[in-house]
């Protein structure tokens, strides 16, 4: 099997992503194809051993930044890593397309170098959270923010799919996020939605409120990619101002101060649980391939994640399962 | 000043109600009316001492549960202390209305009998939210789920006069919620508010990210009711994981457990800094007549600030300044 890793994607790129196909290479069995331009990748992979036909390189001069408008780019930097990265499955051999760049970026290139699924019609960016009990799956967190209520079916039985065979969840519990518990609650939208997934999903549990997220009652919950990118935005923000205000707090008592520093590993422990970045990236789904976003601000660690989930949707025949279940929802 | 209060209304109600009154009468200088079943009203004040003359009871012998329909038991039990407590506004000598009961149903009593302000086409619901700084403030978190984008504009333009007159921000800076900082972010509905906000509002300060709710960046923050309400759910359910979380971990080490007492009283202020049921209610803004609505948990402390909250509004005729506000961005 072949992953490919763009080397470009990320705040710390290359570095942390060789550092991560480093740790890949090493606990999986996928070969790395790393894409970038040519000399940096040399210069950045001087520093590390390695069994040389692990890792293959593939040039690609260009880079799209971070925050560069993504549609535009991918019509001007038709040599970016992410563009020749995206192409490559498209070519026999390569398997999957793991990027920690620009999201928007990938998501364009990827809807147009590849198309979708028979049968999908939008693409919906996954996401594993942590919760109490261990994850659930929250799609879509910004792929589609203006989506048909068949989009959202859609991502369900795609979601469905990948709850079971990624997640290993045998009968995962599909919910839709919404602001009422019962039935008639939410816009005209919602409703609508609520009422196909109701007829075409069978594992659909109904509404499940924003309090319920991080809870664990459900396993896949599903909403447009506006709503969901506002889940995972305000949840970064509030934990950012949580820990700056227990610090500041902590800082006005000695008292304080030593409790901290007994809790220290403790607190760090659930920062990591926490912290959404480590659970392996999020799975762009609908496109006819599979790509895998990881966060811009990925670690090495996270970036291995990312080829693991990926390297498990490989072995698991994803795309084929997807486009079996929405087929036979229709 | 007499305000009215729906002793029916909450989680704790009477109790916590009556108590919060209490406070209030104490601290603050209008009277109160309290709205409810006169024998039970009675009953819960034979455990309190207070001047007579400041607290006048009216009976209404219906309650609206939390959970019922709004508008279908709005239609039903005429005789509710909600639906009896926002008339009575309409009646001189009553300046303003709380009520910790059934959102919807209040909502619904409050557009329906008092009708909404001239220029104003929709009620929002605003909520006065710990930030990094101080506090902010945000609407709508749930009367208007699906508004057009003059809505959005009006309840930019009351949150401005609120801030001002009640928050005491000299020049709110004003931002549109959106999953973008740029200007072209988001769905067709950001857009064209964006561009209706950019025109008529002085102090705009263009998009604000999801992440940045709780920095203090900006002063008012507007979005849609539905948005507004995944904001303060996500927000409330990640806290109540998150504290769950520390406390499962805190449990495993005897060491995190002594650390966690010694930063006990440090945790409780950071939480109850957190806690927006403390900083006094939600106000109903757009329908003609003051109306407060406080967080179904309310404290009796929380319905002592709802009472001081709308005590200021109208002290700082707001319902007028408002409709000039409106009037004027025309």
């Amino acid at each position: 099997m072949k992953i490919v890793v763009d080397a470009m994607g990320g705040d710390h790129a290359p570095q942390a992503v060789i550092s991560g196909v480093m740790e890949a290479i090493k606990e999986l069995n996928s070969d790395i194809v790393l894409v970038g331009p040519i000399d940096r990748l040399e210069q950045e992979l001087r520093k590390h051993s390695y069994p040389p036909h692990r890792i293959e390189l593939l040039h690609a001069p260009e880079v799209i930044d971070m925050h560069e408008p993504a549609t535009v780019s991918i019509r001007k930097k038709r040599n970016s890593s992410i563009s020749v990265g995206v192409n490559l499955l498209k070519e026999a051999g390569y398997d999957a397309f793991v990027s920690a760049g620009n999201t928007g970026a990938v998501v364009c290139a990827s809807t147009v170098n590849l198309g979708m699924m028979p049968g999908v019609e939008r693409p919906g960016i996954g996401l594993v959270i942590p919760t109490l009990n261990k994850f659930s799956f929250l799609i879509d967190v910004g792929a589609n923010t203006d989506p048909k209520p068949q989009h959202l079916l859609q991502s369900a039985l795609m979601a469905n799919v990948y709850a079971k065979e990624v997640l290993s969840l045998a009968t995962p519990r599909i919910g839709l996020l919404n602001i009422g518990e019962e039935e008639g609650k939410g816009t005209d939208f919602q409703k609508e939605t609520h009422k196909l997934m109701g007829e075409r999903l069978k594992n659909f549990i109904g509404n499940i409120e924003p309090n319920e997220i991080f809870s664990g009652k459900c396993d896949c919950i599903i909403c447009d990619g506006f709503v969901g990118n506002v889940v995972i935005k305000v949840s970064e923000g509030l934990m950012e101002s949580a820990s700056a205000l227990i610090i500041r707090e902590v800082k006005k008592s000695p008292m304080a101060m030593l409790g901290a520093l007994l809790m220290k590993s403790c607190l760090y422990h659930v920062k990591k649980y926490a912290d959404y970045s480590e659970y392996g990236g999020a799975p762009l789904l609908g496109v006819n391939g599979i790509v895998m976003i990881s966060h811009g601000r990925s670690s090495p660690k996270a970036i291995k994640n990312a080829i693991r989930a990926a390297q498990r949707e490989v072995e698991h025949k994803i795309i084929a399962r997807m486009i079996s279940e929405v087929a036979q929802a229709k």
